[in-house]
């Protein structure tokens, strides 16, 4: 366990059905060939729920019927396959995301407009609708927990999961979320999930407002290679059952809510960029002194995504030109004459002109697997960060050799 | 020799001195181990002169010069050299940029505000000013006109030229173009680098906004990695030696100009994507029906830059879900569910619905080196193109293994 500020605990198993009152399974029921494939969240109480998802026009079906269901604020329980992501799937997608959303509900015997519809894997396949509802009856409500994050991942390489634990005004609360995604859009494969379970008292408007802006600063700062998925989708839901008094207005319990809930986003985005697809390394970007947090982000996301950055750091090579090439093109208004940068903590750029490095130790720095690029912007106070991975021969490979 | 609408005519041999008054050379002096890396383009008379420059906010030192020496219209000579692109240099780069200004405005007698500098290779290395002031006195105005194009290359497998001849007003009119890039920056390399030489008479104000249009639907609609070189550079000279009356308003023949200047760097676009780093295959997006000209530009430009239609096209994969993924995070109001979409002339996507096609035919098809993706977004009436290349392992490995 380790002891954050505010009192947070992470805990050393992480299992998203942690918080009280919330229940999870996932099996394998035939969609893919061996692996866990179908998966359920289910809360003993009606949860308060936020989302977000997909800026992309081209929507799949779960998320158009998600968008719908969240607008009062309520969930009780979400259901999530893998290997097909029912898009670009015509008017039958949406059929067939009701009938997952139906029959779940009537399983878990509660109202269908509290169920949640997930889906990720090809784009452009019809769903095996009748595969996923008989192994919706096999799905329990107290079963395979740990298999929750497993059910979910497609080319994903590790179960990306957190529990937290704290205390709101006296009562213990605990936070927990499950997210997969290796790349923003796979082969066909798709899309960025996440899943986040507490049993915090908060109101559903809050939860919303600490969501759409928590994302802004992890998911959203996180690039594999530039492309949006069709069925990106994260959801949150606050069952309250923990019995703190309800958080309803910004405050001190709103604050440490909002604490609480960027350490599990920002640790699932993280695990994210580091089993990018075909990864060696995971990049992290942290700009300093920017005018403003927008711009911190902008150069910190432009940077990661670099293809050309993205190549030196798999290549071992402190390529700063190339870093500071990706920070011009931003389009964050900023004096390249003035601008700090370090990798692993070796300057290579201070104020704008090229340092001598020490080429022994810089090359030990760059065997390391996290590679810290840092930017001072010498503008103003604000930071931001953003992450992803290397740009490999296996990345191609994935995604070449992947033939629908 | 190729007969095109207005009598526009495609030269077999392409040289950037055909046009009248016009002169060049191309040479090895050692900046670089083995090939040519300095060359110069002069006119007899002076020329009226347009540019447009990188809109990166890190601008290499000839970029800054450059951006002075066209503000009053008129140029008579360009300087290029190749191996080190005198960029992210500190103070010393501008004095090196003058440098070679003036050294070339003494070898050919000219005043120094009418020459134009272009260095492209290795970024933040101090230039070789000896070697360069040195190399300038070997080059003949007379010189190897044909290895200019071969001074000015870095990563680039293939020499990118064009000459072509029309008639304007009774007078015979020649124009050629000469460019290099095979990515938008390359490892440390930089730049993509584009010289226009014509004897057309026209109006220097009237030349830049020609040039500024075109470079909207020509080299603008490029993309090898999406990353922005600190050094692109297109620069027109038009010495009006053809005799042609001065074209001076917007008309036929001005029309006629621009239809010349696009062939011209519509055919370097298409040059420089063919010779994408590591690339296999061209890839050309060509978007119809879209509401704005705008619009189907960026789509195209989204299509033709996204990583996983990239890894698709070298894969041989008719993938179009990531077609129509990247067609929906393009930032242009669409509606995906009347979306066409065809790969080399096979439907793939009718009004956005999959359709079933002859997978032999198909695989046949992705065999080819050009790859040509047609969307029609039933829209508008507008449309636009844009060209890149696949992401293959060489691309990784030529980027990865390049180590400053």
């Amino acid at each position: 366990m380790t002891k954050l500020l505010n009192q947070i605990t992470i805990l050393k198993t992480a299992n998203i059905a942690a918080p009280i009152g919330f229940h999870a399974d996932g099996q394998h029921v035939g969609i893919k060939h061996k692996s866990k494939d179908l998966g359920w969240i289910y809360s003993d109480a009606i949860a308060s729920v936020a989302g977000v998802f997909t800026t992309n026009l081209v929507q799949a079906a779960p998320v158009q019927l998600d968008k719908q269901v969240i607008q009062n604020g309520q969930l009780q329980a979400i259901i999530v396959n893998s290997g097909n992501a029912n898009a670009v799937t015509g008017k039958i997608g949406l059929t067939h995301a009701k009938s997952m959303q139906e029959m779940a509900a009537q399983q878990l015997n509660i109202d269908s407009n509290l169920v949640a519809v997930a889906s990720t894997g090809i784009i452009g396949n019809v769903l095996p609708i009748e595969t996923i509802t008989r192994g919706i009856k096999q799905l329990k409500v107290d079963g395979d927990t740990q298999g929750f994050a497993h059910a979910i991942m497609t080319t994903d390489t590790k179960e990306k999961s957190i529990t937290i634990q704290s205390v709101i005004q006296g009562k213990p609360v605990t936070m927990s979320g499950v997210a997969k995604g290796s790349g923003m859009l796979h082969p066909n494969m798709a899309t960025m999930l996440g899943f986040v379970t507490t049993d915090i008292n908060i109101d559903a408007t809050l939860l919303q407002k600490a969501l759409s802006e928590d994302v802004e600063t992890s998911f959203n700062q996180i690039t594999i290679d530039g492309d949006t998925s069709t069925n990106d989708t994260v959801l949150v839901m606050a069952n309250g059952l923990a019995g703190n008094p309800l958080i309803s207005e910004i405050g001190s319990e709103y604050d440490q809510f909002k604490e609480m809930l960027h350490i599990v986003t920002t640790a699932l985005s993280i695990a994210i960029a580091n089993d990018g697809e075909g990864a060696t390394k995971l990049i992290a970007v942290s700009v300093t002194n920017a005018k403003s947090a927008v711009d911190a982000r902008m150069v910190a996301k432009k940077v990661v995504g670099s293809s050309l950055v993205k190549t030196a750091i798999f290549g071992k090579d402190p390529n700063w030109g190339r870093i500071i090439a990706a920070i011009g093109a931003s389009d964050v208004a900023l004096d390249p004459t003035i601008i700090n940068i370090k990798i692993n903590q070796i300057n290579v750029l201070l104020d704008g002109t090229p340092v001598e490095f020490d080429t022994n130790m810089m090359a030990s720095k760059l065997n390391e697997h996290d590679i810290h690029i840092d930017i001072d912007l010498h503008m103003g106070n604000e930071s931001g960060q953003a992450w992803g991975s290397d740009l490999t021969y296996e990345y191609v490979k994935i995604n070449a050799l992947y033939t629908t």
